[in-house]
C-alpha cells in the first residue's frame, strides 16, 4: 500500500467521519469527549501490554492451586496497589489442584511398524493412566454416534472423539460451543460403555501440531477413565491410519492427578462511586489459566484490560458516579469457583450490584459488546451505540457475557460481554501456543479502552 | 474461556442472528443463498492460504523488475490457468528497477565512546551513499520545520524526520497518510537546504528494529541525495543521543541504485459474462512487493483474494452475468506502472468498465468495503449492505479504494475498497517481517468470500 494521495487524503476524511447519525445533545457531546479522552489515554499512554508482559513472562501460565497462579495473585493485588484505588483486597476461594504430572505422551501402534507418535494433552481434571495403557481405537463423530455402537465395538478401547469444529460459522465461538461436547462429555460417555479411555480432537479450526486442554467432567457413579486432547494433525493421522488398519493400538502415558484443594483468592480493586458508592459495577477476567502456555489471550488480556479500565478512569480524571471494581477471579478454568464466590459473598453483604462486564474472548480487536438484559436495559445500553461507533466497537447485541459473572446474574440488571474479533482465538486456545508475542499491543489497548468507555456510562447514568 | 453451557448456548443462538433488519424480498433471498455458498466454499476449501504460501515461501519478496518479481508473473499465469477461466493473459508494461545493493547500514558516532549501530535500510528509489558518508545530524519533526531552519543548521548534514505516525488515530492508515510526507518527500526537502542526505524514522506503530522501506521521490533539478529509514527503536535512540550531544555524526553507507527499467506483465484471468460480456468488473491486487520481506500482507494476500473470488464464482456455479477479471497488477509499490497500464489499455481498446474492486490493505479479518462513486451509486451499493452483516463484513462506506485502480477513475462507476481490520498491517508493512506466518488462513480466506460476494452482486445487477 502506498500513501494517498492528497484526493485520497480528503477521501480518507471523509470516510473517517462517524457512520452512524451525528450525536446531538449537549449531553451526548460531553459523552463523547470524555470517550475520546480515554481512547487517547489508552493509545497514547496505555499499560495494559506492559502488564501483561510481566504477567506471561514473569509468571506465565497459572492454573488454579498452582505456585504461579498465587504469584499471580499477588501480581494483581501489587499492580492494583500502584493504581491509587480507595480499595484493593483479596477474596479467599478454595480451589481445585489438579496437575498435569511429568509424564504425557501417546504413539499409535499398528500391527507392522514402529510406533507414530501423536501429540496429546492430558484434558484438565483426567485421571493418569497409571503406566502405559495400551487399546484398540474405535472413531465416532459424536456422543450418539458412541450410544448407538454395539458394546463390541467400544468395549476395553479408547473412544476417539474426532468431529471437527464447523468452519463455516464465521463466530469460531459457534463452533466451539458445538464441539465441546465430546471434550466435556466423552470420557464419561465412553465409561459407561466399557471403554478405557478417551482421545479426543482438539477444539480449534487450525491443522497443526498443539493439542488443546480444557475441561472435562467425570459423572458420580461412572468409573473415571483418562481423557487426552488430540492436535488436529494427529487426530487426522489416528483416523487414516485406522481406516487402513482397524486393529491398531494406541498406547497412553498421562501421570496427572488431582490433590487436595488449595485456598487461593479473587483479586479485587475499587473505585468507590462519587455519588451512589453503594451502587456497584464489576469489570473482570479470569487470572487462572491453563498450564500449557502463558495464559496470554485466555485470560491474561481481560486481566490486564480490567485493571486498565480503573487505570483510564484515574488517568483521565473521570471519577465514576457509582463504585467500579476490576475483579480478577481465580478458577474460571476448571470450576468457576471465583466467579460463584464473588457472587455468594454480595449475596452475603447484600451489595447492591448494577451490572458485570467480563473479557474473556481475548485480547484481539474490539467490535463491541453482547448484552444479556431485560429488553428494555438492553435497549438503553443499545442507545449509547452511537458513540462507539468512531471505534469500530459499535456491535451491540444480545449474546453471551462471561462465565465468571454468570453466577452474578440474578443481582444484576445486566451481564455485558466485551466482543472481539474471534478469528484467531482458537487458534491457540488452551495451547503451548497462547503466549505474549500472540497479543498485538494497540489491538489490546483498544478493548480496554472501549471497556473504560462503557463502564464509564454505566457508572455516570446507571440502568 | 470454558464451554457455553446450555443456557449460554441459547445465547448465542439469538448473538448470531442478522443484526440488521432481515431481507424480505425474495431477490434479496436468492441472493442471501448464494452468498452463503461462497463462504461455504471459501471457509472449507479456500485456496488462498495455500496459494499464498506458496508465492511468499517459493518466490518471497519480488519487487519490481527482480527475477523474483518474473518468478511471480509465471505464477500468477500458471494459478489462474488452472482455474478454468476463459481467459489468462499477461499485459505488457515497462516497470522501474531499483535494487537495494548488498551495503546498507549505519552507526552512531558520538565524540566518545564506539559508535551504535542504527538499524536502517535504503528507501525505494534512494541513490546510494557511494561509500561511506558520514554527517552531522539534524532532528525535524516535518518538512515545515526543517524549511524554516537557518541554512548553516542544515548544510552537510543529515536531516533526521523524525515525526512519529499519530497513535491516537483508530485507522491506522489515517496515521501512514499523515506521516508519510517525510518519507516521500524528505530527501529532495532536505537536499534544496543544502542537506547531504535524509534519515527517516518508519512509518509503524510498533516500537521495535525493523526498518520500514517504502517509495521516495526526488525532484527534477534537485540534487539527489541518499535516504534512509531509521526503525523507530533506531530512531528514539537517536533522538536521545542528539539531545545529549547535538554534534554527533551518522555514518551511513548504502549501495542502492537504479537500473535501467525492465519490461514486466500485469497478469489478468477472465471468467466472461452470460448475458453482458461486454460489461468489466475488475478485481485485483498488486504482485510486486517490497523487497525486505516476502509481500505477504502486502500485498500477496490481495492477489490470492483477487484469484480465489474467480476461484469461488466457478466452484459454486455462480456464472456472472457481467464479466470479471481478477488481475495482479505489477509495479504499485515504485510506481503505480501496471495500474496505468491497464487503464490506459481499456481506454484504447474502448472496453467497457464497470466497476474495479483493489484488496490492498492485508488480509486481516474483513470490515466491509470502501467506496468512490456518485452518491446515487455509493446508495446501490450499501443497499446491498444487510447481506454482508452475518459475515461481519457490512461496513459499507465512502473512502480510499486502491492505488492500481485509481487510474481507472473515469471509466468505471464506483471504484472499491476492500477494508479489513488494520491495526497490524502496518507493524510489518514493508519490513522483513511481512511474512507468510502473520496472515491468518480464516482472516484471508473469509476476506475472498466477502470480496467475491460483492462481485457476484455487481456482476447480477450491474450499476
Amino acid at each position: 500500500m502506498r500513501i494517498p494521495s492528497f484526493r485520497r487524503a480528503l477521501w480518507l476524511a471523509v470516510a473517517l467521519l462517524p457512520a452512524a447519525p451525528m450525536v446531538a445533545s449537549a449531553q451526548a457531546k460531553t459523552d463523547s469527549v470524555a470517550i475520546r479522552r480515554i481512547y487517547d489515554e489508552a493509545l497514547t499512554r496505555g499499560e495494559s501490554y506492559e502488564n501483561l508482559r510481566y504477567l506471561t513472562g514473569q509468571i506465565g501460565g497459572r492454573l488454579s492451586g498452582s505456585a504461579s497462579a498465587e504469584q499471580a495473585v499477588q501480581w494483581g493485588k501489587t499492580t492494583m496497589e500502584k493504581l491509587g484505588l480507595d480499595r484493593v483486597y483479596l477474596q479467599e476461594v478454595m480451589v481445585p489442584h489438579w496437575v498435569r504430572g511429568a509424564k504425557e505422551k501417546a504413539q499409535i501402534r499398528a500391527d507392522r511398524g514402529k510406533g507414530v507418535a501423536l501429540n496429546v494433552c492430558a484434558l484438565g481434571g483426567s485421571v493418569g493412566t497409571g503406566g502405559k495403557l495400551r487399546a484398540g481405537v474405535v472413531e465416532v463423530q459424536s456422543l450418539a454416534e458412541l450410544a448407538a455402537l454395539p458394546a463390541e465395538k467400544v468395549k476395553g478401547k479408547f473412544v476417539f472423539f474426532n468431529r471437527p469444529m464447523n468452519p463455516r460459522y464465521v463466530e469460531t465461538g459457534r463452533a466451539y460451543g458445538e464441539a465441546g461436547d465430546q471434550r466435556r462429555s466423552g470420557a464419561a460417555a465412553a465409561a459407561k460403555r466399557g471403554a478405557v479411555g478417551a482421545l479426543v480432537r482438539s477444539l480449534t479450526l487450525a491443522h497443526d501440531d498443539f493439542p488443546h486442554t480444557g475441561t472435562m467432567r467425570y459423572e458420580d457413579g461412572v468409573v473415571q477413565v483418562p481423557a487426552a486432547a488430540l492436535s488436529t494433525n494427529g487426530a487426522d493421522e489416528l483416523s487414516q491410519l485406522l481406516r487402513a488398519d482397524a486393529a491398531l493400538t494406541v498406547e497412553l502415558e498421562m501421570s496427572c492427578q488431582t490433590l487436595p484443594e488449595v485456598k487461593s483468592y479473587n483479586v479485587i480493586g475499587e473505585i468507590k462511586g462519587a455519588k451512589y458508592p453503594e451502587q456497584i459495577i464489576s469489570v473482570g477476567g479470569h487470572l487462572d489459566s491453563w498450564d500449557l502456555g502463558q495464559g496470554a489471550h485466555d485470560d491474561g488480556t481481560g486481566c490486564v484490560q480490567s485493571m486498565e479500565v480503573l487505570r483510564l478512569l484515574k488517568a483521565t480524571g473521570l471519577r465514576p458516579e457509582r463504585t467500579v471494581r476490576a475483579v480478577l477471579f481465580m478458577n474460571e478454568e476448571n470450576g468457576v469457583r471465583g466467579g460463584t464466590k464473588y457472587a455468594e459473598v454480595a449475596k452475603q453483604n447484600k451489595e447492591n450490584h448494577l451490572a458485570a462486564m467480563e473479557s474473556d474472548g481475548g485480547g484481539f480487536t474490539p467490535r463491541g459488546f453482547n448484552i444479556e438484559a431485560a429488553p428494555a436495559v438492553v435497549r438503553k445500553i443499545q442507545a449509547w451505540q452511537p458513540l462507539f461507533v468512531p471505534y469500530n466497537s459499535g456491535q451491540f447485541v444480545v449474546g453471551h457475557s462471561g462465565t465468571d459473572i454468570e453466577p452474578l446474574q440474578d443481582q444484576v440488571k445486566a451481564l455485558i460481554g466485551y466482543d472481539c474479533d474471534s478469528q484467531r482465538y482458537f487458534d491457540i486456545h488452551h495451547t503451548a501456543a497462547d503466549t505474549f508475542d500472540k497479543v498485538n499491543r494497540r489491538e489490546l489497548e483498544l478493548g480496554g479502552a472501549s471497556m473504560a468507555a462503557l463502564i464509564y456510562l454505566l457508572s455516570k447514568y446507571g440502568l
